[in-house]
Parts: C-alpha cells; structure tokens; sequence
C-alpha cells in the first residue's frame, strides 16, 4: 500500500469549495485531509498534531471522527468522479459531496505520534448517495471503524 | 435557558485528565468546550472560530462532531457525578469518561458565526455506561443531532 498519496480528490476541488477545515486546501489552519485511490479501496494519512490529545498518549477522539468525516466525502467523490470516467489529475472537476451522517466506533485508544492512516471503501445507496466504511490504523492497530452517508452537495449549500 | 455556564464539569477535572482537545482547560490550542447542567439536561455552548468552515457560511461538520463527542463524555460525567451527590464547584473529583461510539446526523447546514447550542439527555444503560442523546442549535434552528455512547474510564487508558 502507498504511503504518499500523488493526486488527492481535494486537490482538484475548485477554489470555492477548499475552505474544508477537515480537508480544504486553501484553509490555513485546517487539517487539509488527503484523499486518493489506493488500488479499489480509498485512503487519507494523517498524523495528528502535538496538541490532539485526548489524554496526553492519546489521539483526541473528535480528530479521529473528523478523518472519518472528510474521507468518508473524499471517498464518496473519488467514487462518483471514477464512475464518471475521470481520475484526480486528470483535470476534470470532481462532484462535491457533503456528509449527511457520521458514525465513529471507538474500539481502542489510539496511540498518539504515529501517523494515521484511513482505508475506505464505497458503497452505491442511490447515484447521489452513498455509504463509505472506514477503518482508522495506527500503525497496525485497528482504532476505530467509522461510516459516512454522503450525498452529492445540494443547491441550497451553494446559495442558489 | 441560561446563556453562560456558572460550573462547567470540565473546570473540576484534575490537571492531568484536562488536555483532551475539545474539553480540556490546559490545551491551549483546543476547543475548551464546557458542559454543565440546565434543570435536568445539559448544555454546552460554543461559538466556532472563524476558520471552523465546511463551506464559507457554514461550520465545517467535524467540528460539530467533535461538540457532540466532547459534550456526550461531559454530560456522562455530570450524570453520574449527581447520581453520586455532586454537583460541580462542590470540591468533589468527577468521574471521567471515553467515547464509545458518537453518531451525528446533520439536519440542516450549519450557519457559521453564531454561537451554538448543544443540548443534551442522559440515559443509563448500565452504572458504568451511559448514551447521550444531543440536539445541536444555531440560534432557534435545529442543525444536528448526535448520541454518544460513553463509558467510565478504563484503567487501560491511565497506564495502569
């Protein structure tokens, strides 16, 4: 598996569309989550900064939902945009999605100082709606398991 | 309802339980969310930092997860800290909590720059196991609603 994402769905976002603290490109103080393809499944990497403690040790568990979060979309418009005909770098602008349900298992304490990384994969609901499962490692550790419903981005989002 | 929290259940966390991200007094960098009792729920108020987007006019979602999550622990807390005939400001050390699992569904976008409202019901499930029902306001407007499930803190994670 990669360990450096090359073209990211969120790098092809238009301007207008990457403010995401998750995962926006243009917002200086966000996290600016990564999302690619990593053979059929979908893949962000993440290591938290010195200050996303739960106890000191110990990721904050609000990152750890905010990866699964902004993934969740990224894998959902990676999916649609695939389904398209296009792949991120080919120069095509991707759909935007937002998430309409987050779901966060905590399943152990994840160890703080080692990057993350979030494996997804994607289910169809309906063509602008889906269902994205995440698994969250650290390291070899299982963490947390996540899902995301994300749908294609209303009119209402863009002020229309 | 009442618009400022007199005693928060995260003021009465000794120092080293007080650098979670979202919650905790002594992260300088962190969201300093704090949870008190209003009659017979909880609530906790926050207003996001500018750069808190999803969109620009709109608050970015792992953000509201993250009060969902940070808010269910504390409102676990308060619960069980007055099951044992404590009220926060009394002196007495709470119980703490993890996060089990948290589970949002967003209703409506979240309008950016106003503060927001989370409001919360506890549920004892077992004495050491508690679910948090949560209703997320931006002014009079029903954004999301979230429930967490959260237990007392595990030994495993004081490196016992």
């Amino acid at each position: 598996m990669e360990d450096k994402l090359m073209n990211a769905i969120q790098d092809e976002y238009p301007e207008d569309f990457a403010w995401c603290y998750g995962c926006g490109r243009m917002n200086e103080h966000g996290h600016h989550f990564r999302t690619g393809w990593s053979d059929e499944q979908t893949i962000t990497l993440y290591k938290p900064k010195k200050e996303h403690t739960a106890l000191p040790g110990f990721v904050y568990g609000g990152l750890v939902g905010s990866l699964v979060d902004c993934h969740g979309t990224g894998s959902a418009a990676l999916y649609l945009h695939r389904k398209n005909g296009h792949e991120p770098g080919d120069g095509a602008e991707p759909p935007r999605f937002v998430t309409a349900s987050l779901h966060v298992d905590f399943l152990k304490p994840t160890p703080h100082g080692i990057e993350l990384k979030a494996i997804g994969t994607v289910h169809e609901i309906h063509p602008k709606k889906y269902r994205v499962e995440t698994e969250v490692y650290a390291g070899e550790t299982l963490c947390a398991r996540g899902e995301v419903v994300a749908v294609v981005m209303p009119d209402t989002f863009l002020g229309k």
